[in-house]
């Protein structure tokens, strides 16, 4: 994942590059948009959307907390839920699933998946 | 729930009028960003943030199928998650709200909660 | 979904008759197992599992409070959790489906999903 | 998490001894019940409810698969919905808690909590 630079209002963009897909089509890194706050102790609460269009036409949101790290790194915890395209309101009790991820802050503005 | 124009990478931002809260301050209309597929069937996947800041350090993301209503409105099915801000990681387990929320548009870009 | 005898515990099993599936196999009801408080308002938090080894290798649990309708009878908000089983960890990040229940109570023991 | 004897039917209780807890009463080992598959390969899906009624009104669900560590150890992954009891519909929204847990089996039938 690479974050862009955050704008004053708190609002970002970046890429997504997945590891893992449930999709048909090869993966490819995917946008997202996203917003957080600018609390001063840098434990910020963040939220963004992947627009997964590259290769499928589902749609995730991730949303979490920033934390350091033992070495002063940032810790990313977020949870997140992904949105299957159904073709109909029968289908929809299928549609979501849900998860966790940590990301590592690698760079200044990219993170790294822990594993 | 306002949502200003949609751009041609499927990107938009508007404004969003919650009636419930569980923070101390008065609520008030804040700002998301989102994105949205622009599938030709108009039975889009696509997901939102949501950023409490105007009352709140929480964050929110829906995400969610529109589907096409009885009258041809367009129906929201969403879930989201909420976010909190906690002092430190030992109070992350307790972070993290789930829901649904059905919204039905009322205008070219205005959506109501389905009561 | 039927709901057999609540013992002095709160504990109770029952059968649920699912009317959708992911699975390959034909539905079939599957044994439940849960339990619930016993706060003399009516209004208890519950919890149940539904193991569907009549037709899958799913797990369910479901959770959630009971409220009172209109016309007195009670109403089921539940939430829930599906878990697919995966063939390994890396596929452990798509195993966890989520979504929202309602149910009506139609007889002593028997509950009816909400359309 | 103790767990006592599964039944030939899948079906277990056993006892919780939480760590954390937003309620105000000091916390107090509470009882669970809940169901498993018996598949053969060990990576049996399974889900159970905790009753959190020495010490709360609420409720939670975990359901998850089991899955072999390097040294041969049982190691559950799981995901939670914790319930909150509200007083009345409007206040639905909020009483949803989610989350994950990794359990590690130290005994024959105990699990600790993975830090």
């Amino acid at each position: 994942m690479q974050i862009f630079k955050v704008d004053s209002q708190g609002n970002f963009s970046g890429t997504y590059h997945t590891a893992v897909s449930s999709a048909q089509k090869p993966i490819e890194p995917c946008p997202l948009v996203g917003t957080q706050h600018l609390d001063e102790d840098g434990q910020c609460t963040f939220g963004f959307t992947v627009n997964w269009k590259k290769f499928s036409d589902s749609t995730a949101v991730f949303m979490g907390q920033c934390f350091a790290g033992k070495g002063g790194e940032d810790i990313l915890h977020t949870s997140w839920l992904l949105r299957e395209k159904v073709d109909s309101l029968p289908d929809d009790w299928k549609a979501t699933r849900t998860g966790r991820n940590v990301f590592i802050r690698v760079g200044q503005m990219e993170e790294r998946e822990s594993s």
